[in-house]
């Protein structure tokens, strides 16, 4: 009689913590349907939690949200430190709402990763937009290693095309990796850039150049419009010398200020123009699903690294392996295979 | 009775079996240490080996050739086809062979992973050279990926200095990854250029100047001279932009003319002095110490994804996910948990 009950018991709240699950995942995406902002938040604070049950849950709600019919323009945009990024996204974002559209606002930030702290955790950033209606705005999820911060920003995007945002804008500091991961998620890469003494092209992150599809001076008003129109031309200089892309687009470099907000239409025209045309051509299509290709073999890469990596045995086992080999008392591919078999039994 | 024959045939031939290999592996290593070219060419076979049973004797090989005590100097050369590295090495390896130095050439060639060919299969490149007593050359394993060939190397380097090599050449053509893996297991690394017409860096790889402990124009001579001074000029110029190295060396600038043996010399002073100096100051112990820890972990990583895409149901599977992935039916983070699952199954 106690066992049936027992029995009972857990069944009935077995039965609870199911419904209770799919009751939240239901309401999520409902939420989500019709643009709630808590339900968006909490949706992205699922796929950010590394709890099991929430993958799980995060796993369903991802699927589900990509069976909804939606498109949206993804662009990704960086610059180092004081180039004026988030003005620069405040400014734009308030002149597509004008436009009527919705705009959402993520970040990748590997700063972030080591300080655990973000870019856009200071909501006062973009106070302007924060407080839009028509504005999403979260900042990059801390304290993770890249890949994971790039996966979760991913669904992100996912979540916030689900709920219908027309723009989804990308914003990464221009240091470290994280540039070629906001690259591989966006249709549109644009490159925040200052004008400096004459030596433009001196302090330019390599490779940089060739992942933009836009180079934007910003901070183009007052004392520094003469300088701003010479790296301008500088920069068209050197952007001649390189191929045009697979789509035949030759990288543009204008110049604004996004604090004025002097030439941030004519940067929203070239970008609706590109859109347009490669939206046409069947381009971005290709591009997204060569995308989402890159993304699997990346996850994939990633997951086989950290399940060795954040294996105790093989932690304690590298360790002692590292020194043995560094003074050359073992061949480095010996030590591997020795750590191979160990993480293949545990 | 039969079975006793049986079970007595099968324990004669299992000792026999043992045997051929210990003896084999003691010949060999008999052989490398007077310095055999047949031995060693052997050793190195048995380390490009696939075959399972030579992968165990190669093991064993490689940790008693790692006991036997030798010092060697390692040197990278790398230079686009055309610009002389096979004249520049039969230079200079004739010239240090005339100090007394037993020289030993090795090559990683990433067009040899695509067409199974090889930059120093054709030994008629060094003809010097190869006729020399003093000298082994051995050209790169080939039809294989860029970490398998860069571990053979290594292992062959190791089989080099066993067998009493003073300078151990490892050459590689300027393209693809293969700069950075031999960057990685070299104490000097040394970078080929031709002269131009006054544009020289223009179609300089990014990051190669980076690597380089010295930049050498080759063919100055005749017509050429006075180009390869400019060059010479304009590489100082860049390189002084800069910051020294980690032991606070400068990258060196220098010409030479390899077909006619001027300035060879030279360029094997500067780089006995660095060796000198930096084996003195412990630097070149703590670069080989790091230098194995890298090739621990980048063994590790190499043989984890090479399982796992080796792996036919995950093969198979992952051509299927990559379809439907790349139509956006699925995301690309639950494709991989799919294949991360099959894999650790099978």
């Amino acid at each position: 009689m106690s066992e049936k009950n027992n029995k009972s018991t857990s069944r009935i709240s077995e039965i609870k913590a199911k419904r209770k699950l799919e009751i939240s995942v239901d309401d999520i995406i409902n939420g989500i349907k019709s643009n709630d902002k808590t339900s968006i938040g909490k949706a992205i604070t699922l796929v950010e939690s590394n709890n099991i049950n929430h993958q799980n849950a995060a796993q369903e709600l991802i699927e589900r949200c990509l069976s909804i019919n939606t498109s949206s323009i993804r662009i990704g945009i960086t610059g180092v430190p004081g180039v004026g990024k988030s003005t620069f996204i405040e400014t734009l974002g308030t002149n597509l709402i004008a436009l009527k559209k919705k705009v959402a606002v993520l970040a990748i930030d590997p700063t972030s990763i080591k300080n655990k702290g973000s870019i856009l955790g200071d909501k006062t950033r973009m106070q302007q937009l924060s407080r839009n209606n028509n504005a999403f705005i979260r900042p990059s999820p801390a304290g993770e290693s890249l890949g994971g911060v790039a996966r979760k920003t991913r669904e992100a995007i996912i979540i916030c095309e689900a709920a219908g945002f027309d723009v989804v804008l990308i914003e990464t500091v221009g240091v470290g990796q994280s540039e070629v991961a906001v690259h591989g998620m966006v249709d549109f890469f644009l490159v925040l850039k200052l004008s400096g003494a004459g030596d433009e092209l001196q302090g330019i992150k390599r490779g940089i150049l060739e992942l933009a599809d836009a180079v934007v001076i910003n901070k183009a008003d007052g004392a520094q419009i003469s300088a701003a129109n010479l790296a301008v031309k500088e920069f068209t200089r050197a952007l001649h010398l390189y191929p045009p892309k697979e789509n035949g687009w030759k990288t543009k470099v204008l110049s604004c200020s996004a604090f004025m907000n002097i030439g941030v239409d004519e940067i929203w025209n070239m970008i609706d123009t590109y859109i347009k045309g490669n939206t046409a051509s069947g381009y971005l299509t290709k591009k997204r699903n060569q995308q989402n290709k890159y993304w699997l073999i990346q996850t994939i890469e990633n997951r086989l690294l950290e399940n060795f990596y954040e294996n105790k045995k093989v932690k304690k086992e590298l360790e002692k392996q590292l020194k043995i080999v560094s003074m050359g008392q073992t061949s480095p591919f010996k030590a591997a295979e020795k750590l191979l078999k160990l993480a293949k039994k545990t």
